[in-house]
Formats: C-alpha cells, structure tokens, sequence
C-alpha cells in the first residue's frame, strides 16, 4: 500500500467494485474464440453519470446510445461492454442492435432501461452476432458480485490485443468518510485497427452534485487521456465514463471548496495512471516517452508541440533505436508551424541513468553519444523541450515505434 | 521513347542537361565517406527561378538565402546541392556557410553571387565541414558539362538514403519549336530523420513570362510535391526550384493561351512523376498506393481527407500485410474531424489483379478475402473512396509501413 501524503489519498487494491455499492462481471460469451468478452459494471443505486466520446466524426452506433443518455443527465445503474467486435460502421442495424443490447441488460438486472450504457471493441464492421449476445447477457448479469475476482473479471473481459489489465483504486478521506475511486481501462492504441478503441470505466462511491462531478471528470481528461497517443488515431469507440453512487453517504460537495479539490486531484491520479497504462500496453512498445513542454506561448500550443513529437514515426523509431536523434524532435515541432523561436529552444533527455542537453540556443551542443545512448536504453524516458515563449506548460505520454507495431498491425486480421 | 499524344509530349533521354544551356555536374568531395556528394546546375545564361520552400518552421539556413534571392525576383544562374549534411538547426554559423558556399561557387564559376543558390541534405545539426566545401565546390565547378553523364552524376550526387536517381525528361513542341523540360529529385521520406529532405531541380529552356513560370510551378506543386507522403513529416531541407532560361528561343509565352496549358501540363507531368518516384523509393516501401477521393465538398477537404488516409499507419501496415482492411480508412478520414457523411460514403481497392468494393453507405459489404489479398498483393495499389458531399476530388500518393522503415529509421544513426 502506498501513502500519497501530499495527495491526500492512498492507493488500495479491490478494482472496480471497491467503491461502496458496485458490482461486477465479466465472461466469455462466445464473441471471441476463448477470451471473456462481455463485462457488466453494475451499481445497486442509480448513478450520476459523466462521459467523453470520440470525436471520430464516424463513431460506432452504440455511442449514440450512450452519449443521448448521458447528455440527458440520466442517472446511470449499469454498464455492459463487449469486446471482439467494436459495432462500428454497421450503419441502423448496428445501433438496433446495441439499443437491443441495453434493453436486454435492462430487463435482466430488473432496471430501467433508459439507465443502462452499451459500448463495444473489437473489430470495425461486422454486425455484432445477436443471438450470441443475448444469451451471454442474461447468462452475465446472473454472475454480478461486489468481489475482487468479479472486478478482474471485468478489466479482464473488456480487453482486446492489451498484454494485461488496466485497474487502479484510490481511497480519500473526505471529512472524516471514506470515499473510493476507481477506475480499469483497456486500449494499447489510440485506435486498434481493427480491433479498435481506448475504454475507461471509473466507478465511485463520492456524494456529489453533477456539475461538479462533470468539472473535475472533463477538466482532467484534457491532462491524461487527451495527452497521451500510441499512434496518432482516434477510434470510432473510444470513449471513457465515471459512475458516482453516493454510497459512501460523504457530505455532498457542492462548491469547489477543499473536499472538491481533494476528490479532483485524487481522480486525476486515477485517469493519469490509466492513461500511462496504456501507453505502456501500446502496441510492441517498449519505452514509455514522457514529453514536457515548458516555457510555450500558451496551452494549446504546447499541447500540439507535445503531440507532434510524440505522433512523429521518425522521433518514434529513434527512441526504438536509442538514439539521441533532438534533430527529429526540433523538426516535428517544426513541422506543426506553430510560431515558437526555434533559436531560444532547448532539449534534454532524462532517464534513471542520468540527463543530457542535447541542444540550446538553435544550436547542437557536443555530446557523448555512449552516454546518450545508455540514458535512452531505460523503459521511461523524460523528454523536456524548453521554450522561451511564454508560461504555458504541459505534459504527455508516447511510446516507441517498433517492428512488433508493425507486426501487429500487417498481420492482424491474417 | 513514349509518345503522348493527348498530352503533346514526349519523354525522352538526356536528363538535367537536355534543356538547351545547362550543364551539371557531381562528383565525391569528401562530405561522405565515398558517394558522390556535391551537385552542381548550371544554365549559360541567367535564368528565371521559381521556388517553394518547407513549410517547416524550423528551416534550414540555406533556406534563407535562397528564398530571398527568388523572392526579389533575381535571375538564378547556378545552384549548388550537397548530400550528407543538411546544414540545418546550425544558426547564424550555418547560414554564413551557406553564404561562403554560394559565394564561392559563384566566384568558381564567373558569375553573380546573387544568382546562385545553394542548399544541403543530410545529416541534421552538424556544421558544414568547411575545408571539405570550398576545395571540393572549386573543384566541381570544373567539370561542368552538359553531357548525359554529367546530368546523371548531378542526380546521384543529390541521394541519401534514395536507392535510384529520378530523372525524367520530355519534350514539347511550341509553334513548331522544340521546348524541354528536366527534372531530378531527391527523398525516399518527406523527411529522413536525420538525412532529411525531399529536394527536386527542374531544367527548361522555355521561353516565358515569370508571372506564369511562377503560376504554373505553384499550381502543380500541390498536386504533385504537396500530395505525396512517406512519413507524414516534413523536412527542414524541402524545396523545389525551376529555372527557365528561354534558350529555345520559342515566341514568349505571356497569355494563358493554348501554349501556356501545353507547356504547364507537360510540366505537371514532370512533377508528378518525380512525386511518385519519391513514393516508390519511400524508406522500407513494398508498395504505392495512390489515393482517390471524389464527390468531397471541396478541394481543401478532399486534400486533408486523402493525406488522413495516407498519413494513417494503421492503414499503412494493413497495406504492408495485404489486409483489405476499409475499416481502418473510415476510421483515419472520420478521425480528420471532417464534416462528411460516411453514411454515404463507398470504398473500392483496385490493382492490375482487379477491382474490390468493400464498404457502400455507411456499412460493410460482404467479400471474397481471397481475392482482396490478390488485389493487395501487386505493388501498386488504388483506392478509390467516393463521397456525396460535392464535386471535389483529389488523388495522392503514399507508400506502406513496413520492418524496413523501422529498420532505416531505428538503426540510421547507430
């Protein structure tokens, strides 16, 4: 168990169901050939309800579904999540077929239906098989149970080519009460081809009003899932949603007083640690870049130079190579056309084996290369641009480019 | 010799020298270990110049010397290109290498300092080696000539990690006068780490007003040069430069007459075929897919909807395993944001093996996967995506992700 003092919470195991008053499932219903591929997040209570969706202009039908509740303001009671097949780009059918989906979980969980989200991952373009479906979903919602094996079930069950599950808890003390936070996501790309998609499901037992829980939800998704980028693609499905009870029965936060910014912080650890999990995960990485940008004209700015660098397949394959290649990273930023004073800029890398400017002043600065390379050989790696532009600062995360991506990727559907 | 008749011109031996008054030359001075690597251009008389210049703005600093001499109009009698090091991100020490360098070839040569360009490719961020320049520009200036293997050492001494020269030469007939018209280039990415740079030098001894050299260089540009890509990036280093020097002594071409269009078509085919040249040579390319987007809303959403596609490294590794994977071209064009409807939207696969349509208003249609891998299996594929948005259409070129790229781009430094 680690202390997190200055944070104010502590990490703690238990998953998904941890929080007061969740329950959980996850089995293997016969979309994928072996693998548990459907997943329910139950709460015993209605749930207010937060969400973020793709802005794929070509989202998968069941996101309709999910995005006319939430933006409804509909509390939330249940979850179900398949994966195998991600329902996209299956046109009326597809979204008849995930409203089905939701009646179904509905009416076996014995709620109403208008409070049940669908969502799907998998591969883009085949219509899911219904009558697979609706046996699984009756035959899964018998099984939910506020267990730890029910919660790894469930992270379990809503992965598709992720190498292990993605699930982290939290617990804060919020005058004297004990709130839980937790979270469980699955994606090692932005976008898997095919089997496409980054989920996020974050269950919490926290009293709270909706606004707020909006704020602190939509305020941190901007710093974690929106800076972080394996491939460059957004899929059709992405999506990410927090349920929060009320259970753990905490005085409502209904101002941004102390309690707000203590439940804020510890749910922007979750979603960060979420979000570096699957950039770890990313498809045949084997380095997690963590670029910061400092010293940038404003915001948005700097969140574009972060990303240029880190989509960059030349600065990619160069961390892959463990090689101390700033001409590339200078170039990316470059690239975006963005006015920032290249001559005022400067580049360092930082791993566990040390740090290295590598340039200053719009000019290289003579380096030891063996040095170099040593720093770059770790698995995490700290990229700090430094401009001179302004005060705008941000952080975000990437991985390498490597021959197993490709192999990934040629050979998936094969 | 092919003749095109619809297009009145024909392509023909001779290279960078067969346009009347130029001569070239290349030759290995001591940038590179031993290939060639200085490249010199040369037209008897001071010839009009039209560039364009990377957008990047991280621009090398011979950029700058060039942009201004075109930019004020002057007439450019000789250009000067070396390989190995790209003279870039090295500052005010940079740009006074170009400078002396231009000088220098200028003095070589007998002519204006203001009428010569220079510019490098190669290795980012290292300073040009001095003593290695000004012996080797004295001595290339001395083998200028304006045979053929002087214009096909001028077209090696450009390459880097280019694995052919692309040269090609064609003729027309203006009022019963023969006008050519030369091209080489250099690329195999829109950038190469740190051997960056696309570059392309195109020769013609036409007789025209500056206004249209420049309006119809610039109007094919972006249907050539700004419609191919191999990584995405864009180089420090990227131009494209002609010179027309009027020695074919054609009456002037000064209206956007019958001559004009004749003289700017045979043109665009040059240009097109140097993009697709630079495509084919892409670093780890198996294959050229060429990319139609027709019936977009407009023009500019046509260009950004076709570069998605191509731009898009899932798309790239499916086209690298022969996978006839639509969904993952969907997903790249409706991730652009874009404001099309992919209800209506139709994509089709063609190569010399055939023809495949896979996906027809907004959903998938079923297909013999058989002969998809057939279709995907040549080295030059079409995909045709047709839209009802509009009347727009474009058509670019892109190459596919493969081991080998990451191979080049890992390895390159080490």
């Amino acid at each position: 168990m680690i202390t997190n003092n200055k944070q104010n919470f502590e990490i703690i195991t238990g998953g998904i169901t941890a929080p007061k008053g969740f329950q959980a499932a996850g089995k293997h219903i016969g979309i994928k050939k072996a693998k548990k591929d459907f997943a329910i997040i139950y709460s015993q209570v209605p749930a207010l309800a937060s969400g973020v969706f793709t802005k794929n202009i070509v989202k998968a039908p069941p996101l309709y579904w999910c995005e006319k509740l939430i933006n409804s303001g509909k509390k939330i009671q249940a979850i179900g999540i398949n994966s195998g097949n991600a329902n996209a780009c299956t046109g009326e059918k597809g979204y008849e077929n995930a409203v089905e989906c939701a009646k179904l979980l509905a009416y076996s969980l014995n709620i109403s239906e208008e409070s049940v989200l669908v969502t799907s991952t998998g591969v883009i373009g085949v219509y899911l098989p219904m009558d697979v479906m609706r046996k699984g979903i009756v035959e899964t919602a018998k099984t939910i149970s506020s267990d730890r094996d029910s919660a790894i079930d469930c992270a379990m069950a809503i992965m598709t080519t992720d190498t292990f599950t993605k699930e982290i808890t939290v617990k804060l003390d919020i005058d004297g009460v004990e709130v839980k936070i937790a979270g469980i996501a699955k994606g090692s790309g932005m976008i898997h081809p095919n089997m496409a998609t980054m989920l996020n499901f974050i269950t919490t037992d926290v009293n709270i009003e909706k606004e707020l829980l909006d704020k602190a939800f939509k305020s941190n998704i901007d710093d974690s899932f929106n800076m972080i980028t394996v491939d460059g693609e957004t899929s059709t499905n992405d999506m990410a949603i927090i349920l929060a009870n009320g259970c753990a029965n905490n005085e409502i936060i209904n101002k941004e007083d102390e309690n707000y910014v203590k439940f804020k912080n510890a749910l922007e650890f979750v979603l960060k640690y979420l979000a570096k999990s699957i950039v770890k995960d990313g498809e045949g990485a084997t380095k997690m870049i963590e670029c910061h940008i400092k010293g940038a004209k404003n915001k948005q700015d700097a969140r574009v130079l972060c990303k240029a660098i880190l989509n960059s397949n030349l600065v990619k394959t160069a961390f892959f190579g463990q090689d101390a290649n700033w001409g590339r990273i200078i170039s990316a930023m470059g690239a975006t056309c963005l006015d920032f004073d290249p001559t005022k800029a400067k580049i360092t890398f930082i791993s566990n084996q040390g740090e290295i400017t590598l340039f200053e002043n719009g000019a290289p600065i003579a380096f030891d290369e063996d040095f170099a390379f040593k720093i770059l050989s770790e698995n995490e790696i700290k990229v700090i641009v430094e401009l001179q532009d302004g005060d705008a600062k941000t952080i975000g995360w990437g991985s390498d480019l490597t021959y197993d991506y490709v192999k990934i990727n040629a050979e998936y559907r094969s």
